[in-house]
């Protein structure tokens, strides 16, 4: 047994067990949780603190006395339909008045009346505010109008969650401070100062994030609870001040219509316009500069500053170049998938943790019951676990921990030897990081997308929030596949190609969105680039709508996929309906087959994949590797001297894991080389500069299989379930 | 047995065979057939005889002497992408050279190179024509380039179709003359005058069409054989001189572009543009002046005109307001679907005759045996007339018919048998119409699409060539039901509000298709126009994609339907991902669902229905009747005055039918009135005039179940398979 990187959640009146299983699972560093707290015989135990801290709404009271610092946002009504010439229009109405209360007092003349008919705004002098009600003049019948207003927030949403899912009653509310206003960020500073002299014990301030929450807007209507939600949404960094600075001296000034966007927000799912990039980045230098005042008074204190990327981290941007001026000292992230491992790991900051699952909570998110009779905490984190130690092989993470009631994990004694376990199994790999970097792929991958590298390693949000999204299961199969992995602006290979050194190109995505790409497409140059990149050599992986237009995006365009010709395959979206599908045989046994389907299970691969229906073959070169229901989903071509695959969807797990691994060494034009499994199960990762090479089963059930080198088989392994083998590279050779 | 209104195909050889079948299925008139003749014995017998004559191919030798006169066409060609800043296109690779020869002599200024990575026209002295290459210079590398250009078209289609599938090897290809040449107009008149003259015993010339074959581009490629292929397509009514005659004068002529379309080309299910309506127009009235004067040959002749609308219909345009000043004496339409019936009904001209299936060949269309060993041709025949049946028990047809070589039937007994049975039966259901129309229901639906009136009946083509079409499910519905029918064009809404008179309004279609409407729906003026007709009391039934506009064509609007706040229910396209779902219970027993559902088998009904993934209701008021997996699929909502009902999809049967019709009732507001059925495989109408009530079984199992009037049972009926009961409506009266 080991020690060390691990955080462990103590529990004042726990203390015996808080200090044996800081020892059981050799932590360094313990630290309470929301609803708990540390006692003096536990902070006195010669471990590292970490302390909790919401800044933006810890002060109640302070917040309370001054309602008109509290932050804002634009929130579109729902529409009204005239019936005759004047509509009477309740802005609130659908939504949450126990979230939003109308400003009326400032800001005003940000709003915006809009004909949603005719898509056009109604002109200001034909509406007024009349008690809380917006009255319109001159209406069309038959047209429906929307307002767009500001309110305020009066119930800061995690709070309100916590609140209305566990019958909170009477317990205060809590708010969430404007820090644009100069009080409330010397208030926050003052508080924070205050804070740090009183607590002398405390090691490390774990700021949960910093000032502005996701983007998530509450409805009353019982059928609609919840109106909209993204995580990474900067709707609520929304505010009179903030738009007035930001608008200052523009000649086109930002509107409330460019955050309302006729109802769908700025959701990160969508491509961003460019003046709400140039405000992202605005937010994102206040956040900086105000984020680094409070990091310099936590290190003045002589205590680290790490910080959660969680629920508030909106403007914080882990992936943007400037992020380490913050100067914090780790980055804290609770994970469910191996994705959000890669997200952490990837970020230029000290110190890397995780803050794995299961919660110690009674029950999970969904309800179903954890450390409760019923509940199997052992197979939670061991499924967890698995699903997170294929990205721990690629990229170092210095420490993990858990979170929630210490004092629930007493009666699983098993679950308290599964975490020596992988509390052990992680300071193992750490290690051989530590020692240097696991051997990667001679394929360079570029996942390229509208926002690049600023939304590395994720699509907002977890797995389980957008099942359906492709890019997202692709990311998750990247995050432990051996491939060096670059995100990359769409706009930047327009304007620059795609950059050296990158091998193969990953769009993949719903049609329309920023992670295809939208009407990015549209520009020729953006087309051009990636066109050459494989004509000379390059790889490209199109997956769900790579590249895809609409119609009326394209103008006089042959295609929907805009490499429709790069990748022999398309996709009617309807309009040519009558053109005849070019007939197709599946091959399987091809020369892309035998690459691309090597060692999957296809049917497993597949399984789930959503075939898009008006699928036509572009090209009659192309290879079509599979099909449901006689539409191609796997398909294969070459173009000029590189190549490309089409995957109409991609659902992770570890056959479609593989095939996608098979399919960027096809298109890469590589043959497989290093370190490799008979069983997609299986992931290896060699370290050369300790002479180790891991395998590691994601497998529920044991497994047998080879260990590859450069495609000859050195050596044989079984593993137990969920099993990790350690390896001896020399021997190997031997 | 009653006699007339029977068309028989005689055969030339088997004089007694006609004969005899002549008198047992009552008919009148004599046809020859493709590849049959009648003989002198025939011809003498006292029938009519009908001649089919396809006057634009007829005269081989001379079109084989005159083949620049020939009819044409424009082609895109299949895109190359270039790279370097030359391309070589070959404007026919990919296409059939036995279709199609390069015109290079005439129109080559009608050219047009494209761009089709920007979308955009690369200049004339950019590209020039090369012993039948075109050589782009000043080429972007990665850029995709086309060419449009004028081909001869030296095959006529059909014979070409039938050539190649039945292996005719060295048997002559006919070819299309072009008319707009005078010499060819001349021809064609003089041809007809001669053969007039060669067959006094022809009473009926049957034209097979007119002049344009509907658009079909073979294609070189094996897998892919038809390129492109349209019904209602004037793809093939473009040559020079009809190019230059329409241009003349005009300050924005029409280009190629405006028939190839990026490859769409002018297909019938995309929105036509305003100026392809104006060659439509050019082009119906260039063939309305010849088609006159061949009529009048006819006449001159004595003999009378009959038109049967098959291949060669383009320009005929039963459906408009001028087709009958051609003067012709009968329509014939060949038909699979109730809705060809109902078509040819409705059409203004004094004779309506179905050519019914199955033709006379020993396999059907499909290559299924019929009138061979292993057929089941009586089978096959009471399907076709169950389908066909209840759509005349609504409109009256005058005559029916058969086709093909008669000598096959000789050893089918039953077949014979039953023919004679659907004779009779048609003549009794023509004379109840002779004797005064059937009872419509008080609900007068008007189905809105693109083309309005002028493609009544129809979607182009047959329900087996596009069977994922709602539309054509809900017109095939239609057609045994009812109601009043009229189609209104969308323009004409937009402009002119519904017309007075119309109950319900059913718009129905996949988004952007013609039928749905696609960008129409940007105009306000016609969301208006719908909306304030529901307020008012009207009636909506949307199926599908109704009112779908693509979100780069509807900036600032809250909605894809932009019927979305009248139909309670909205799609996403993707673009409001994280949109919260409204929550909603299936009501399957409210007031809605009562009338709406009543008498259905609801999972009968949905069979087959695709519900649209990305459905979500945009109203708290909307009442869910059906779902599919959480995907609502039935909706019925209150709108002011008004009501409308959503179907995510339509594929008719029995039981669809029946949920249709109830939805027409609810959404004009009132109880079914008049007479119905407990069971939805039985259709019913009451002939007033003639004191009748017809009951139709469309079952292929006996059926027993009641008959109402004004929701009150007034007599069982029990049928056998696709029986037939003649009630005494003074009897149930009793």
């Amino acid at each position: 047994m080991t020690t060390g990187g691990f955080t462990l959640p103590g529990e004042a009146g726990h203390e015996e067990l808080t200090l044996r299983l800081a020892e059981r699972w050799g932590a360094d560093v313990i630290r309470d949780s929301d609803g708990t707290t540390l006692s003096r015989e536990i902070l006195d135990a010669d471990y590292g603190i970490y302390s909790t801290i919401c800044l933006i709404r810890e002060d109640r009271d302070w917040a309370l006395a001054n309602q008109r610092l509290l932050q804002q946002n634009f929130l579109g009504s729902f529409p009204v339909v005239a019936d005759g010439d004047v509509v009477r229009i309740d802005p609130l109405a659908g939504y949450s008045t126990d979230q939003f209360v109308l400003n009326d007092w400032d800001g005003v003349e940000l709003w915006q009346v809009f004909d949603r008919t005719s898509g056009t705004e109604v002109p200001r002098e034909s509406w007024r505010l009349v008690d809380g009600t917006v009255v319109v003049d001159g209406t069309v019948p038959g047209h429906s109008y929307t307002v767009n207003v500001l309110v305020m927030r009066v119930w800061e949403e995690i709070s309100m969650y916590n609140h209305v899912t566990n019958d909170w009653g009477d317990k205060p509310r809590l708010m969430a401070l404007e820090p644009r206003h100069p009080a409330v960020a010397q208030r926050l500073e003052e508080w924070l100062e205050r804070w740090c002299v009183e607590h002398p014990e405390t090691t490390v301030v774990r700021f949960t994030s910093l000032f502005y929450n996701f983007a998530w807007f509450w409805g009353s209507d019982p059928d609609l609870p919840h109106v909209y939600a993204d995580w990474g949404s900067y709707d609520f960094t929304v505010n009179p001040v903030a738009l007035r600075e930001f608008n200052a001296g523009r000649a086109v000034p930002i509107t409330s219509e460019d955050f309302v966007d006729a109802g769908r927000y700025t959701s990160t799912h969508n491509p961003p316009s460019p003046i709400y990039r140039e405000w992202m980045e605005f937010t994102m230098d206040f956040v900086l500069a105000l984020g680094r005042r409070l990091v310099d008074v936590v290190h003045r204190h002589g205590k680290q500053a790490y910080v959660f990327y969680d629920d508030s981290w909106v403007g914080l941007e882990p992936y943007s170049p400037r992020f380490p001026e913050f100067g914090f000292d780790g980055l804290i992230k609770a994970v469910f998938s191996g994705y959000e491992a890669r997200l952490n790991a990837g970020v230029d900051v000290p110190v890397h943790e995780l803050r794995l699952h299961p919660y110690l909570f009674p029950v999970d998110l969904e309800g179903k019951p954890t450390f409760v009779p019923g509940g199997d905490p052992t197979a939670d984190a061991r499924a967890y676990w698995t699903v997170m130690r294929r990205a721990l092989l690629r990229a170092r993470i210095d420490r993990i921990g858990l979170g929630g009631y210490l004092s629930l994990v007493e009666p699983f004694e098993d679950f308290q030897a599964y975490v020596a376990e992988v509390a052990d199994e992680h300071r193992l790999v750490r290690d051989l990081h530590l020692a240097g970097p696991p051997a990667v792929a001679p394929v360079r991958v570029g996942v390229a997308t509208c926002w690049g590298r600023l939304r590395s390693w994720t699509c907002s949000g977890h797995l389980h929030e957008n099942p359906e999204l492709s890019l997202l299961h692709v990311i998750e199969s990247l995050a432990g596949l051996p491939f060096d992995v670059e995100f990359l602006a769409l706009d930047d290979l327009a304007a620059d190609g795609v950059p050296d050194g990158i091998d193969v190109l990953v769009n993949a995505g719903p049609a329309g969105s920023s992670w295809s790409g939208g009407p990015v497409w549209s520009r020729p140059e953006l087309v051009a680039a990636v066109t050459r990149f494989v004509a000379a050599g390059g790889g490209l992986v199109g997956v769900e709508s790579p590249s895809a237009l609409d119609r009326a995006q394209a103008p006089g365009r042959l295609d929907r996929f805009q490499l429709a010709p790069v990748l022999g395959v398309d996709v009617d979206a309807g309009d040519r309906h009558v053109l005849a599908r070019r007939r197709f045989d599946v091959d399987e046994a091809g020369p892309a087959a035998r690459s691309i389907l090597a060692g999957v299970d296809v049917a497993t691969a597949l399984a789930g994949v959503r075939p898009q229906p008006g699928t036509r073959l572009a090209r009659s070169g192309v290879a079509v590797l599979a099909a449901t229901d006689g539409v191609p989903t796997v398909t294969a071509t070459s173009f000029g001297a590189g190549r490309a695959v089409y995957l109409a969807d991609h659902r992770h797990g570890a056959d479609a894991a593989r095939l996608l691994s098979n399919a960027l060494w096809w298109a890469a034009g590589r043959e497989p080389s290093g370190y490799a499994t008979s069983d997609p199960r299986l992931d290896v990762a060699h370290f050369p500069a300790s002479g180790t090479v891991l395998v590691a089963s994601s497998a529920d059930v044991p497994v047998t299989g080879s260990v590859l080198r450069d495609g000859e088989v050195v050596a044989e392994v079984s593993l137990a379930p969920a099993g990790l083998a350690v390896l001896d590279a020399a021997a190997l050779d031997g």
